[in-house]
């Protein structure tokens, strides 16, 4: 068991008139990551309203704000007992038994063009069994041809611009995987969340995002850009692409500065708890396994 | 009421392995489109699997076929009675208030980069009223300011090359008018089906795209092309945008013919049917009301 | 010696008002493709002037017709004797030596995004030894990854569009080469022509794009579409890329035909006249050696 | 007259090996722009060569310099006089009567992508009298649509991007008017420069950039920027678009810092100096009249 604390400090200064926020900063609750304790302050009196998308588990809290300096904090100790299995195990799922609810993500959406991308997929892993392995190749190919470069990219990047440019962060490691998994019809989506056990080099930690794969009956983790071990990364938003989890939507005028976040591991083998490392085995937060006809 | 029949005739050579299909052909059900009888023939035994998405009423037909010609018919007879309101009672709904199974329609999507747009959309936009008249003003820029010209775009072409070009086909205009929407914060999304009145100028009937807007506290109806009159939409699929509801998604090898479709509407007075024609109300076909707290 | 006769056929129907016509369609006059004869003929009275770029040897033509129909027939017998040139002593040049006339065909342009793929391009080929085997290695490259499909392409697609979409007609194969070698600081520029030999498969003649590349002292030709022998390609227009070098450019409101192609190769070795063969040597239809100080 | 000092100082670290450049920092030499004195220093001894484009007047430097710190320095002291015209007497040119050495410039560029504009520039301008006020609308309408912001744009950015954003620096401001000139058959070319005037809340001075016009039988300038008055104007490099002249074109590994640039004017009515003004006239600081036939 993986047990994580983290804090997430978000600071806005609104100008003239009021504005409305939509943020995707809570830990998600699924199986196999549960809410010991959470905590959410404002700097202002504020009538908060959090829902949760019962498609994704993704959490979005609106508020609505005053003028004038605005500070969200929101902290959450999450333990984390991910499901796993063998990597030999787990088989693509043919498209004529890919669950109704899996389907959207066979999809091309905003940044993840996998229209695009079906001849250069199929000439690159066409050729290979179908499976874990295949998806681990897709992985490994995106990590060896693009470089991670803080501020290489902006919000307008796409899969297509990084697959050219072979340059990017987190995000855009993580929609260029996504969209050739897309392309070869493998289910695949993007996952927000903080990650544990970065390298001091890389700077204060920070949101990340990473990859969620379809294989079997579950949805699998995959981070590209191969900084996090799996089991470290909590789980925030679910959805398609960036444009579905963006940690914050703004409307109205304001200035925003960096987020502030920390993350803690609890490191107590006495308790049960010790720190997130690499696995052998395919890593699974989602869900419960899906049922689908026809599998064992 | 509106009763409309049409039919959709789909032919594939399949070549050596077998193709999985997922076709997005069938009426949706909804509490204003009711479906009075439907059929569904293939050329081949195959097994047939219908789900139906709660979230958006689309129907997702998955069909396995065999090597050799393949083809599908399917038939349908709907009565429409959309609901319709009053153009000056719709508002738009703060963003505070959107509820959260229309929040996705808010985002940018495949072919809807309203991120992109913002500056530009209030710049156009900004200054006029919210609610159904803005929408409006959206819905005739991009009328007057895109030409109709078959062939003119392909499955490539999003909203940013249609503000740029100038022109394009149904599924242009509606991406367009959906991006514009979105950068102003007002849901949009997509929506297929089968027209009932284009003018013969047109070439015969085919597959029609056109947009939904959240307004007060339903979906209306717009058709940027102008070709449509709107109680004369058959509503087949509804997504965020072309990506969501192709009405055909191909999985393997095989020559597609284009579709063979026919419409007709049922005109008899006494029995309650009368043809479509323009409204001056705005009209309604998704479904029930939604709650929104706080309103009336 | 080759001698190759082509006859050009362009038909118009011009609307209301006259209209301007840039043509670039007269065949090159290079110390290796000696003009034997040519005829230009209008099927309208019209003040043609044709003026030569000195830079290129692209001859533009420039006409004004009326409203009604307009047709430009040109015919040209060419002589082409390449200068040829042993592979294995052929180099890159230095870009602190690349003559000053040859510097705008390292920057890129219109549709060679050469600023995009300086990182793509090292990895792929930066290991390689300089010189002609390493512009060899990009030629193969986008042939290997490219499928040839007729109407795959149009006006709008670049050489990222090719890259991802591995897809394209000749002039895509040529712009994905040239913004691969300029990205690896290599000069190289795009020609139109008529190519002789071509597969009957691939339908009439029709003009044809192929690549320049700057090495040693000259220009040298490969034609990344793999159609053509280099020796059988008559020379028209030379430019950054497709945007300098449209067969025709239109002012006005027409209606256009495609081109009528022929071409025909004298086959009479006594008189010392072969038919167009691949070669082993790497060949040079442009102009005289450049003086570059410093070298040989 | 206007006389005007600028020095410009720019400082790299290369890495490991010998590194090239090519710098396009040099004051032109144009009939209206006289150089009254330069001088170019280097923190290393190094082969300095200078060329001038004389299609352009474009003044490249190409140098080579060894690993560690290398910094250079360029100052120059100019007179500028530029030819004027009453704004009323400039007509474009009919495409038939565009000199030759014009028409590079009617054609798309790397960030001028004027072939995708032609509907939208003619829906917007094409209706307004040809000439001056015509490219003065276009001027405007830039201006008045696009937001400067420090940072907003990279070098990928194009003119469509900047129409379709609607926020740019110099660069694209420029781009974007010049692709609709030639949208509507309006030769137009990109300048650089240094400019005298900014105001201070600007920041430093920087290179700027802005648009050179070919309307009667000279290049015209303007500043979409708003930013300088054209007479204030220093003229450097002239090109397409940007691409063709970058202040500092970089072949091997290394780091860069900003520049640091001085200007300054001399004040002086008695030597018959005056300050940059704004003025009514139509400014050219090119070359001499182009010989068009048939023209008075």
């Amino acid at each position: 068991m993986i047990r994580l604390a983290f804090t997430i400090e978000l600071r806005y200064e609104i100008a003239e008139t009021p504005a409305d926020f939509i943020f995707n900063i809570h830990a998600a609750k699924t199986p196999w990551q549960a809410l010991v304790c959470e905590s959410l302050t404002f700097s202002q009196e504020v009538v908060a309203d959090v829902t949760t998308d019962p498609a994704t588990t993704s959490r979005y809290l609106r508020v609505r704000a005053e003028p004038g300096p605005f500070r969200v904090c929101y902290g959450a100790t999450v333990d984390i007992d991910p499901h796993s299995e063998s990597r030999a195990r787990l088989d693509e799922t043919p498209v004529a038994r890919i669950p109704p609810q899996v389907l959207p993500y066979l999809y091309p959406s905003r940044y993840c063009q996998s229209d695009r991308l079906s001849r250069l997929a199929n000439r690159e892993f066409g050729h290979l069994r179908s499976g874990y392995w295949r998806v681990l190749a897709i992985h490994d190919w995106v990590r060896n041809r693009t470089v991670f470069t803080s501020g290489s990219s902006d919000n307008r990047t796409g899969a297509m611009d990084t697959l050219v440019d072979q340059v990017g962060v987190c995000r855009d490691f993580a929609h260029l995987m996504i969209a050739l998994c897309r392309a070869l019809n493998i289910p695949a989506r993007f996952v927000t969340g903080i990650d544990y056990g970065a390298p001091l080099a890389m700077g204060p930690p920070d949101f990340h995002a990473y990859v969620e794969v379809f294989l079997g009956t579950r949805w699998y983790l995959f981070d590209p850009t191969g900084i996090s071990a799996p089991m470290g990364l909590v789980r925030i938003g679910t959805g398609r692409d960036a444009a579905d989890v963006s940690f914050a939507t703004l409307f109205g005028s304001m200035k925003s500065h960096a987020p502030r976040i920390t993350i803690a591991a609890v490191d107590d083998a006495a308790a049960g708890f010790t720190l997130p490392r690499h696995s052998v085995e395919a890593l699974s937060t989602y869900g419960e396994r899906v049922f689908i006809p026809g599998s064992a």
